[in-house]
Order: structure tokens, then C-alpha cells, then sequence
């Protein structure tokens, strides 16, 4: 796959699976995940409750998961998660109808968001597995901002 | 959800996400998985070469989740993967059109079956999270067999 294929999939997914660690032990949780900067960044707007959250408070080493069932198409990005909650991150992925799961808005100190930073991935699909090192992230993603893929 | 809920989940998901330890950290890979005895044991037949049949055989702990964009379902089980290459689980898991995956057939030593065994669980949906716990497991599972969803 090219890295153009790579961005389109990750574009075109709006989910994607989240592994994180409970106690040493690999968990997963989908997450919705449209705002892109290049393959090796994504932000996730979530519950500053959740056990996600907890979980990564305590260890933030995390991979992000984006698959497609009918192309067989799938990537793993590995890395670790940043934990944000100034105003700035929170209003750039805010939408009016999320005050349904945070009442007090993009305020609200249960509503924060989550950072995904790749530090290297692999991919596969019908011809073949590759996988994508850190200086390969970096250079495609160089001058790339965060966007919206909805 | 009611256990039946959970169970008709896994069954009309056909895939899932196992979540597993490469050098201690966090990766996920999709596979096909539609061999169910109860919630609690799922048969995967896979590559024994594959990248994570080799990271399984150093560190057995795993999540198998299964989620349904759709319906806002998420399961995640947790538990470990025991592999099993005796041809008695390769036979069960066979299909005819295996043979484009795995040449030497049913014996083909690059064919193996996983075993994920949960000892707990965790699922979501619109109206709450709630947990399994490994007895609730074996009380819903007790008599029953390997069944195909498909």
C-alpha cells in the first residue's frame, strides 16, 4: 500500500480501535476518530471518566487500529496517547450536539481529548504486510495539519 | 445487555480485534472468527508465521472485542490465547478453499488454530457499561460445544 492508500483508509474509517493496557493486560475500546494530521496523528474526543482515560493516566503506551472488512485492508499504528483538556483542543473537535454527553459544554471537566501519536505502524492487505518506521511518519506528515475527514 | 444480546454479537460479527503484547506494548489485528462456544472460547484458524502467532507464543495474555458500528455495541473480552496444532482443531476449523491459504492442506505446518479462552469481560452500548465476571462466563457457557456462525 501507498501512504496516499494508508491516509485514505484512515480518512474514510470515522472509527477506529484503540488498544491500551488494564493492568499489563491488552484492552480494546472503538473510538470515533476523524481528525487527522498526516498517518501519525489522531485526536479522539472522549469521557475524562471513562476507563480508557484511567487506564491511560496510568500508562499511556496505546496502539490505534484502522480496518477495512472489504478491502481486507488494515493498519496498526503503535505508540502512546496524549491526555489534553486546555480549551483549545476541546473547542476544535467540539460540536454543538455533543452537549448530549457533556452538559456543562466544551467546559464540561468530563469531556477531554485524547492525542494518538504513532511512533511506527504496519500494515497489510492481499499483497503483502509492510510496515512504516518513524522517519517514514515524520516525512509524510511533515508540514501537515490537523483536519477534519468528515 | 442480556447474555443472549452479547451472544447474538459475536455471532453475526464474523470478525473481531485481538488485542495482543508485541515487546510489551499494545497491537491489535482483525481476523476472521466465527467459531463460538458460548461467550467465553473462540476459534481462530490463522498463520503459523504470522507476526502474532510469534508474539503469542512469548506473551499468551489477550482481548478479543467484538463491536457493531450499527447498534453502538461493544464487547471486549479479556483472557489469553492457547495454540493449537494438532490436526483433531485444524480438521474442525477447515474449509476446501483453505488450500489458497495454506498449500500443504489441512496438515500444512504454517496452519494452526488459536484458542482464545476469556476470563472476563466488558461490554457497552447506548445504555451503560457493564462487566462479566469469569463465573457468569462459565454459568452461561456450561454445556455447550463449538458452533460455526456461518
Amino acid at each position: 500500500m501507498t501512504k496516499d492508500e494508508l491516509m485514505a483508509l484512515i480518512n474514510r474509517s470515522h472509527t477506529a480501535d484503540l488498544g491500551y493496557l488494564v493492568n499489563g493486560a491488552p484492552t480494546i475500546r472503538r473510538v470515533f476518530c476523524t481528525w487527522h494530521k498526516g498517518l501519525g496523528r489522531h485526536l479522539i474526543s472522549t469521557n475524562t471518566s471513562s476507563g480508557h482515560v484511567r487506564a491511560l493516566q496510568k500508562e499511556s503506551a496505546a496502539c490505534l487500529y484502522f480496518a477495512d472488512n472489504e478491502t481486507f485492508e488494515g493498519l496498526c499504528l503503535s505508540g502512546h496517547v496524549v491526555l489534553h483538556f486546555e480549551r483549545v483542543w476541546k473547542q476544535l473537535l467540539w460540536h454543538p450536539q455533543d452537549v448530549k454527553y457533556y452538559p456543562k459544554g466544551v467546559e464540561d471537566p468530563d469531556y477531554c481529548v485524547m492525542e494518538f501519536v504513532a511512533e511506527s505502524g504496519a500494515y497489510y492487505r492481499f499483497d503483502g504486510k509492510e510496515t512504516l518506521s518513524r522517519e517514514e511518519l515524520a516525512a509524510y506528515d511533515q508540514r501537515k495539519e490537523f483536519v477534519s475527514a468528515l
